[in-house]
């Protein structure tokens, strides 16, 4: 169940000709109302490609009626020609939808720096709202893949109401083609106050607490639309809740998926004085290529977990840190714990947890082991 | 050249049977003065090594006769019994020098978190202090290396005086048994004042612009020691560049050591607003994963530098920015420039070139390429 399990969304996949592969490249996800409610964030990459500088002004309005999206080409640093192209996408869906080009978000995904032929992304936007069906939820999940292995949805029910998405990439850069893409569509009937503030409260939680390998993409969209097609307005609460529910589950499958990876590692920091003392914490560990690469090698070093611990500002008494892995306290009072010789790291989740004792605020990060494989993939072919 | 180029200092490098292999592990310098001011710089990582909490204390006094290094055991995360071995070390190698123990400055590197064997590092104490000699430079340096493959030396000559050094390590956590120990001796006649502002102003210019995989030791210090032997107070700006001068030869031959590395990169920013931006922007590029397996797989990708700079929060205009790869300015105002087809990755050594267009301050960072055998062998030996 995908970006149409709500009621009032239609979609498609269809293929362009931008994939050098010949594979699915565009799709579309239609809202058709009765309302047209949307909310979205944007990369905080200060270097934005031009679909995501569209966007986040169109977005403004708190309304969007489709979002187009591409992949075969990112349309990120190709200056006023790449920009032309973005707003004629737009402009394409929404003349054949009767709405305002403000009304039509622009994703795009793929290599940076090479301008996508335009005729081909205004054919194939032109062919994909042709194509758009309330079956179409799998092919444009499947249109939006580059690097990625598997069709990556999610869907949470209401109480007669509907929330569903899809996903393409993994963490930040981690795919090699770049980019975190997300499609949310729900059939509730909330103000885009309420949605803006669920899909905050929700990416929050979950994508931005993905951390493959440190890169932040130029194209990142996380993007929510709600329809009203249920007629039912939730609890405010409830709807968050389910938000969340479908950005965490999509966020883990973009785990799994990480390019070359081995293990999908969730790192929890505990007893921290704050949320963003152990969110630094767990960052700065699943930065650490040393501890990565451990990992990969199946080997407790938590050494190097100590070792990346201590370059952050957080609150912590050096010589009192605790860590466990996989539920072994391998490390007590930042000394030597209970033996590692009985961790098993053949599974591919892994658990680190790390006690600062300094506070009540908790909070884990997701990353993946750096591997030879993440090695290949990034360096043998250019994306 | 080595540490006992300059006069009045001898050296010697021994087997403790610390390592494994069986190769020598622990080394000592000493300065037979008349002076015996010395400088110090060490880890800025919270969690430090039990040598460093030693030795960052016994220098307050801005003077040192000696210093006893171990390679085999980082002796970090190990507690009170840790810390008494190395003020142990220190008290055994004062007691036979005939000085206080606060004079003996002590180093440790090798695996985080496992107990050196304190009679085994206490006779190898003995044993170099014995074996001391005018000619141990390169015993010394060859002594305190882990995992790499070549001793570290450089001298600079000033007019009537000296300055040597030896390393080991690679970068910050970059060799995998952690750690980047330095020593540099002098026989210039120089105060305690100066020495610190010498090798802090060195220190920052090379050593803190070195960073190989972005992790940062628990154990790395940089320590300066004066003799004053040559009788030679050399004008300050002279002695200053004199350490720089050696600092930045053993930085560079770091970096060429660096586990697994295939390429060495300089990554120059221009035009910044302030140094700090130009180190912030080339220390961002330096830490991409992304960017680092590229120029592994000789792919002049630099949609993935471009990336990496819009994460900082450098004065620049993400619309106006120009890269140039081994002197092709592949990125004109954050578009495709000239052609990278010319670009040839081949060679080891790679210069990347930013303009922030933003000042007239400048810094370089320097780094290495991600490579399949860093992961290999930062994976699979437990180190």
């Amino acid at each position: 169940m995908t970006v149409t399990a709500a009621q009032g969304f239609t979609a498609a996949g269809v293929t362009a000709g931008l994939k050098t592969s010949g594979t699915p490249d565009m799709a579309v996800v239609v809202n058709h109302g009765p309302s047209k409610v949307a909310a979205a964030v944007y990369t905080s990459n200060r270097c934005k490609a031009n679909p995501v500088l569209w966007s986040e002004q169109a977005i403004k309005a708190g309304a969007a009626s489709a979002v187009v999206i591409n992949s075969g080409g990112a349309n990120c640093y190709t200056g006023a020609e790449g920009f032309a192209t973005t707003h004629q996408t737009a402009e394409t869906a929404a003349d054949l939808l009767g709405v305002g080009a403000i009304e039509v978000q622009v994703c795009s995904t793929g290599l940076i720096g090479l301008l996508n032929d335009r005729d081909a992304v205004l054919a194939g936007t032109r062919a994909a709202i042709e194509a758009q069906s309330a079956e179409g939820g799998r092919d444009a999940a499947t249109a939006i893949m580059t690097t990625d292995t598997v069709a990556k949805e999610a869907v949470a029910h209401g109480d007669g109401w509907t929330v569903g998405g899809m996903a393409k990439g993994a963490g930040m850069l981690a795919p090699a083609l770049a980019t975190m893409l997300v499609v949310i569509t729900t059939d509730a009937d909330v103000d885009a106050a309420t949605a803006d503030a669920a899909l905050r409260a929700a990416t929050a939680l979950t994508f931005d607490r993905l951390d493959s390998d440190g890169c932040q993409s130029t194209n990142d969209t996380v993007l929510l639309m709600a329809s009203g097609a249920s007629g039912v307005t939730p609890q405010t609460t409830a709807f968050t809740e389910a938000v969340t529910a479908v950005c965490h589950d999509l966020a883990i499958q973009l785990l799994a998926d990480a390019e070359g990876a081995d293990h999908e590692i969730a790192i929890e920091v505990v007893n921290a004085a704050s949320v963003d003392d152990a969110l630094e914490v767990g960052r700065s560990v699943a930065r650490s290529n040393l501890f990565k690469c451990a990992i990969y090698g199946k080997d407790p070093n938590w050494g190097r977990i100590l070792a990346s611990v201590g370059t952050t500002q957080a609150a912590f008494d050096p010589a009192d840190l605790d860590v466990a892995l996989n539920g072994v306290w391998v490390c007590r009072n930042s000394g030597p714990g209970e033996s590692p010789d009985s961790i098993n790291l053949d599974e591919r989740a892994v658990s680190v947890l790390i006690d600062l004792k300094s506070g009540d605020q908790s909070g884990t990060i997701w990353t993946n082991d750096l591997t030879q494989a993440y090695v290949h993939e990034n360096s043998a072919y250019s994306s």
